[in-house]
């Protein structure tokens, strides 16, 4: 503790650097172009929060939409905090033995780096919200909390390291240029074991059936994801980390185009098998071809970028089926489908793909095999830590799952004793002459339904 | 086909191009913030699609709002994609003869120019999302994909070669900086020639009587237009195509005023005219200033700025009346008025207030006739090739228009077994404690509708 | 008047500037660079009126939403263009004593400052918005507009050309980087003095009571706040002015902890005082840790950011509860806490935070009563001017505030003859068989309205 408190002290005194007047040079204006770029990158990425923010409370009930966008901000906050802390340093300290960095803790040492940190703490926090879609409308808010405490100052660090930090993974000549594995599959394995924890929704599964619980507000879960893919944009364009003439017109030219075939692939394959263009999945192939591109968006052709994105939105398509009929993984916004599987699938196609060392252009299987290597690893790594973190916060908070009651109340009432839509007659007034509705103290409407539990008797309700 | 096949082949491998380390010149730094400008302006224009799927969606009816999204989304994709395959030669590769690219499909020889084809991919998609809000609410989606493939492949690419790709209307002198004429008044027709082959919705028109239909959620409308705002600042801004000093602040400057001017010149000419402030109009106020500015951006002063947008605003007004009213075209968003009329406007206010050549600056009235001449020969063109594409896709979809059962339960429902809002009762469910209205499978009571069609009451609905 | 005229004929030939060909050197790239980086920076600071537009209007009831966005939609536009008529002029013209800029108008002889007035101009619109939200319900729209014509062409200005304009408190070396106290607290004092004379909305306080009157969609609302938090990296990082790297990653950082902290800082302290995490102070807790760090963000360190925030956090939580049930000022968003109260924490905290001069960094007091000097300067002259402002807005308009009639119809109704949910039965069509319910002409309803007051009661609605 001692020590912490002094990397404290001298972390509080150490900022900002005042750089000294330097003459203006080509290279002192590449250097500054390339931090506006990292900049901007950087707003980009914290955008997608947003966009996360909108299709998990789109495709939840309206009843817990509150509480989904609570955890997205506070996933933000606490990994932009820890991140600094902790986070920060085990990514990207000095590496202990290529397992975990040792040092840069409060960015001590790394104070020219703080525009990266930025940019790579919306990362974290990226890492981190793929885990409240999935576990939306029944985990407690504090039991979230201290995961996303673990996950963002621990769990993904540790991954980062690997792969981005000089860890072994990048010794070993593994590929995720902007984190179909590092972000994305971390996040959705953190989800499924979670998951796998939490149990469905009540009312998802009644015996054989499988029921179907839809998004309340669609169209906002659509705006989340047009913004997702206009962060996306800054999430695989900046992790060029330099505004290189050469890697970011391919890089935003992939994108663009696998995240296209993603929505075109999920689309006709939907109509293909279901007999119609379905929207929920086609939203959702937007996401697939983007995680699916992540990986390899530095280092495949934009030919090579469709097929990625078509494929991905084909697998999509099969892997919410597979999880949400066979496995029965109860995963309200497909999380694990569009991050975990899609992320995997992203990550073998560097393997195939890149045009150095791919195997459709000659490069044999080397690369394929290491890609899988790091997939393996950080599949055993994530989900055992989660695993132990869930069970440490399940002891900790008494359980990490809302009552029956509260569930069925919606978490918005049981948690923030609130809703996300207001008036005691339907979403909106549509009584302007009463004002004896205004002001239901809503604490104390969360007082009687502890005492005297609301009764709902479907056939009056309306 | 051989050939297509073979520039696949070439495509396949010739991405991306590694550029061997070069110096660090003034030059280089400056050609590296070029590219950061283009690509950041392509994102906000990317950003542009949330904004009009917002506005398409807010501004129609709820039961129609997946659809409209769905469109958006496809039109993006499709776009994104044809205009790498087919779209980016027909308008930027060599000219034949002034008239039409004849080389650089799937961008074969224009290996350096990736970024600018990610640039016009999103415009091309821009123009083709315009036509999707025109026919909303009625028109089949096979179709309206179709319609989509040939406006993006061949249409749009063509006007614009001849005005950004070296055509002959570049060589009279035709000045269109950023696409009034070239994205807008080119989507804008196409909208109306479909919505003349599709006829208004039901229930628009009934004798004499013409009927307002609201739309179903302005707020999320009102975002679209602040979206399409902020983007358009990437849409004129970008159209420098470098990060020059002596252009960008003028560029944006300009946009900025004129769609300020337009939403004081519809607000306070509905207030003149309806007694108060129109929400809808002034919403459209602000893009028809925007559509207005958008050809002569770089080339007028800023108050000539605000006059263009001013004016802009007072002919949206009455644009929209006389299209609804006078020629009953059903039009629900307003695309027509706002990117067609305005469209005209824009590229007639150039030869009337361009700073060089301007009627208003002394210029005479030769560049006021060179804009009119391109803008009667981009209406035949696009009139004339989406009448045809329209009645080709008339007859290989068996009727452009879904039934009239399909249309009065909404194509959410006929078209994509869902809803944009759901709960069994209302849109939000405020019955917390009954489960058995969970898990409706949509694709059962799409099974339903077809056998039974649901039957409603007015007088016992609510 | 014929200096204005003459003014305006300068104006309409003197843009835009036609630069001659310079050579390119490291200076002129770094001078585009900085053009760049304010360009986007403005868009962002742009942006964050879409964010707003959500905040205001999702944080109240959905009668009064339309009027709410027209709010905001107006404000941008008045302020753009009264910002180029005479608020830059005020603003950052020659300084007549320090008082105020006395020339400038129409940019005459600043016509290489085009960027630098768009970023002001976005600047001045967000200070005058900042009072549409405490306004929001009850105040007449005509009364706004022309309290928003007097904000952003004179009060605003002062205050700007006090600080940045080189007028009396930058000479004292009053520290306000990118606007805690300039446009944060003079938006708020204008918005509290507005309220004083408006009085609160029906139904806030009866007797005793205080009635709490929730908001209509927090989901949009919680849109707003992340687009205000996104604009915000434009707004602080923007005010570099310049692409300096060895300040706007730490403008990035600061922003982004801060803000980060005040959520965690105002979730934990409701947690403690309300025994659960409140959803609507968390969210104005971004806001509050985003005001608090505006006017610091250069100054301090990353760990005097997080404290700025969370300290932000707290106040923002006791300050609603005062102002609401102490004070009893109806403020339907909070804005005069987070605008006002936390403008004013994060001016002081300079004092305490600054890494030079700061008093925690052994600056001693000094620091601390110059921003206390200024804040009571900004407080004197905003609430006196704006108090005359709205004298002379009454006589003008007849009160500023609707009639009871009006209120209790809904601005939107009342003021534009329409709503912001469209549907005769509740706010999504449910009854596709019907076409009889299109086209309700809403002018005739308003009509029907003045004639025929709707009576409802309370027993029968629904």
């Amino acid at each position: 503790m001692k020590k912490i408190a002094l990397l404290f002290i001298i972390a509080l005194f150490s900022f900002p650097v005042i750089a000294s007047a330097q003459a203006v040079t080509p290279e002192s204006v590449l250097q500054s172009l390339d931090m506006v770029w990292i900049m901007i990158a950087a707003f980009l990425v914290f955008f997608m929060h947003a966009g996360f923010a909108m299709v998990e409370s789109g495709f939840t009930r309206s009843k817990n939409a509150l509480n989904i966008l609570m955890k997205n901000f506070m996933t933000m906050s606490i990994a932009a905090v820890l991140y600094f802390v902790v986070g920060y340093g085990i990514m990207f300290g000095t590496s202990g033995g290529g397992i975990i960095g040792i040092d840069g803790f409060f960015l001590t040492g790394q104070e020219d780096q703080i525009g990266f940190f930025v940019f790579q703490a919306v990362f974290a926090a990226t890492c981190a919200t793929i885990i409240s879609g999935a576990v939306a409308e029944r985990m407690k808010l504090n039991s979230y909390l201290l995961l996303t405490v673990l996950m963002t100052g621990f769990i993904y660090p540790v991954v980062g390291h690997w792969v981005w930090g000089g860890g072994w993974l990048s010794s070993l000549g593994f590929v995720d240029f902007a984190g179909s594995t590092v972000v994305h599959l971390t996040g959705a394995l953190g989800a499924i074991v979670t998951v796998m924890f939490l149990g469905p929704r009540l009312g998802k599964y009644s015996g054989k059936t499988v029921n179907v619980i839809p998004g309340h507000n669609i169209p906002l879960g659509a705006l989340g994801v047009f913004i997702l893919w206009f962060g996306w944009f800054g999430f695989n364009g900046g992790s060029t980390l330099a505004a290189d003439p050469s890697l970011i017109p391919s890089v935003v030219a992939t994108t663009l185009l696998s995240a296209s075939a993603g929505i075109i692939g999920s689309a006709f394959y939907s109509q293909a098998k279901f007999k119609r263009i379905d929207a929920s999945l086609t939203l959702n192939g937007a996401l697939a071809g983007l995680v699916g591109i992540t990986a390899g968006t530095a280092n495949v052709s934009l030919i090579g970028a469709i097929a990625i994105g078509l494929i991905a939105g084909v697998i999509l398509v099969e892997a919410v089926q597979f999880l949400d009929r066979v496995a029965r993984i109860d995963d309200p916004v497909g999380a694990i489908a569009v991050h975990g599987i899609c992320g995997i699938w992203g990550t073998l196609a560097v393997g195939l793909f890149s045009v150095e060392g791919g195997l459709f252009y000659g490069g044999g299987i080397s690369l394929l095999g290491i890609q899988a290597v790091g997939i393996l690893a950080v599949i055993a790594w994530t989900m055992a830590t989660t695993a132990g973190a869930v069970l440490l916060i399940k002891a900790l908070t008494n359980g990490i799952r809302v009552s029956r009651q509260e569930e069925i109340s919606g978490l918005d009432f049981a948690e923030h004793g609130s809703s996300a839509y207001e008036s005691s007659r339907g979403i909106f007034n549509e009584n302007p002459g009463s004002t004896a509705d205004f002001g239901v103290d809503l604490l104390h409407r969360l007082d009687s339904l502890n005492n005297e539990p609301r009764k709902t008797d479907h056939k009056t309700a309306q």
